[in-house]
């Protein structure tokens, strides 16, 4: 007997009869003598429903674009609610003993910042106990509770964040993501046909996978998975019996390839400042700014400087915080004197992963090689440990990706 | 300045431009000086749906045809806390400083009877400080919480207990009920054209009025209006400055008519019991399995033994209790020794009331004499201090309330 987390995601509780198909695999898990807490997203189309709702409700009333956070938060936390109580209800209906848990009752803990709240902890005792008494526990995902007691939520996808640190709380023998894929594959399959999916992969590459872009899970459910050393599998609620994939320790992969899988991410939006002075404190003048604008600034890369006096300085942010950016370093154009500012949202980021990496000498020059043997011209360059991410004009995604992906020898057979 | 609260049901939530219209009002009482709690139902066809949901999740998985109660409440309570958030996100967005409350915030403790819980304590002191901070109240009405944390709701029409609830627990000066018809009514203008709106009305008055099917008002509302004194008003949403029903003592009525008001009921089944022993201990050996299936026994008669030996039994229940009514009967036909058994569902309930009954012999005798010379046959009588209440078969309901409203005097010139 262990204590398992199931997660499922919006389309997969997109309706009663879904529901039931959920219920039907927590039942499974409970009839092999499973305990079982079972963390559910809102019905799909729901929380669009009530984002939409927030907004009309705002910004008619007045021109403000962005409704209350808090109250926000208040009101798309029903989606979830009403799901919890939904998969409850079918749960006992079919002889299973299950109660549900919202945010505040377990409680989920998190930071003050709605919208987009950090989970800080869960004190899941009482929840526990339940479980031990036999009662199957059906948690509302994506919500948990601020310091007091307003209703925070963690943006979206944040139901793999609640699914990881529940099974964190609770002391969870494993934690199952389904979705609507059956793993984690070397890339997307809708641009290589031939990418594969992964038996195993370990955090620190999931992590990477999933900050550079890869869709299959939330970062920062990655990131709780990797720091308390929960299994956790991704499989699919349609044939949960086949596939998967496992989020593991290092350790336990066996054959360590050196890329393990290619990232990319379209939401990149590129500024040169042209001709800056190559003086002391300039980067401070630049990105000063920047943060307390709020902008995540991602690759940064400074030419050397030619004329001893001046020097380019590139870097990378995301396309809905260009304006932002933009506005931030117009505002401070005097401090830092550039000559001129080339904005270009037309590029997008490319990486290869692999703790591999590590052991491998020369596997990023295979990069700069395979790409620039198809004619793309790399804009910026960043490296980690395990990871080698190139900035490239968007038109080129594609053929970088199945490019890089035959490279490395992840084409399926 | 005065603490006032304000409560919107459904149809004056049912979209966002509505929930602008309300939160125009608020305004309105905040810039007069006062200080606002507001205690909204969910948007108009929301809690159907949930509701439809809760069975549909039950009743397929299995042959059950109830969803866990604790569920149902989790799962439409939802609806509530959208508005409560919505109609804040609309106020501060109109520049009204405003949070939302949810029943287990405030707390409004209820009983643990999930889906039709009573309240029992509103200690408010929390919300009651952020109000006197110049924030308004938005209160989530028909939810509360039950001993522990689970979510209980108050049944249908649950909102205006909660609002009276929450004035009562605040001290508030007034509970404005706002609502799709301007205020309470002698009768039913859809049976009586000339019915008149009341100005005023005793606590004990509506109390029987909404006990006896007046719609406008939930029972336990009133009761807890006359509870706290609590001056309570009835107004509309669409026309808030013209008429208006307020609730008060009967101290503060000028004019006391016999009869105020005019009330029916077609949810209403009879039984007859024939020819049952006439011994001592009969009564409760048909009474006691009623009650203990959980059927509100109304209205009671027993006549005169003829023979000395047997007597007949009629009493009545509602329509949706009728057949659980008479399988406690059967079950129990041994210990019960009746003849025969008539039920009628077809018949109605027909009530005048008016505290100024008291002072006024004859009233009865005057609605007996009405009826009688419309041709209707009175089934059973049931009086009380300030109504008199006759069982009449169905098909004269219009036809009696017209007769009455016309010999009270009722009737608007």
């Amino acid at each position: 007997m262990a204590l398992i987390t199931m997660k499922f995601g919006g389309t997969s509780v997109a309706d009663i009869e879904r529901i039931r198909h959920v219920a039907s695999l927590v039942k499974r898990e409970v009839e092999r003598g499973n305990q079982v807490a079972v963390v559910v997203s809102a019905m799909a189309g729901e929380t669009n429903k009530l984002v939409a709702w927030t907004n009309d409700a705002a910004r008619n009333a007045n021109n403000l674009a962005l409704p209350d956070q808090r109250e926000y938060d208040v009101v798309v936390a029903a989606g979830e609610q009403v799901t919890a109580g939904l998969l409850a209800i079918t749960l006992n209906a079919m002889g299973i003993k299950a109660r549900s848990w919202l945010g505040w009752q377990i409680p989920i803990q998190t930071s003050a910042v709605h919208g987009s709240a950090r989970i800080e902890g869960v004190p899941a005792s009482d929840m526990k106990t339940a479980i031990e008494n036999g009662e199957v526990a059906v948690v509302a995902g994506f919500q948990g509770v601020a310091p007091g007691t307003r209703i925070s939520t963690l943006g979206r996808g944040g139901s793999d964040t609640s699914a990881v640190a529940v099974a964190a709380g609770l002391g969870a023998a494993r934690c199952d993501i389904y979705t609507d894929v059956d793993g984690v594959y070397t890339t997307d399959p809708r641009i290589v046909p031939k990418a594969r999916r992964l038996d195993k992969i370990a955090y620190e590459e999931m992590l990477e996978m999933a900050s550079l872009g890869a869709k299959v899970l939330q970062t920062r459910s990655v990131e709780i998975a990797m720091l308390h050393r929960v299994p956790t599998r991704v499989l699919s609620t349609f044939t949960p019996d086949v596939g998967g994939t496992l989020l593991c320790d290092e350790e336990d992969i066996v054959e360590k390839k050196p890329v393990t899988g290619i990232a990319y991410s379209r939401d990149e939006a590129k500024i040169t400042l042209v001709r800056v002075p190559d003086r002391p404190g300039i980067a401070s003048a630049i990105f000063g700014p920047l943060a307390d604008a709020g902008i995540n600034v991602d690759m940064i890369v400074q030419n050397v400087s030619e004329d001893g006096a001046t020097t380019d300085l590139t870097f990378t942010c995301t396309r809905g915080e260009l304006a932002r950016a933009l506005a931030a370093i117009q505002t401070h154009a005097k401090d830092i004197k550039y000559q001129d500012l080339i904005q270009d949202a037309a590029v997008a980021k490319v990486s290869i992963i692999g703790i591999g990496m590590r052991a491998h000498p020369g596997v990023a020059s295979t990069m700069f090689r395979t790409l620039s043997e198809k004619g793309i011209n790399i804009q910026v360059i960043s490296t980690s440990e395990i990871k080698v991410s190139v900035l490239i004009a968007e038109e080129y995604v594609e053929l970088a990706v199945r490019a890089l992906h035959s490279a490395y020898e992840l084409d399926a057979a």
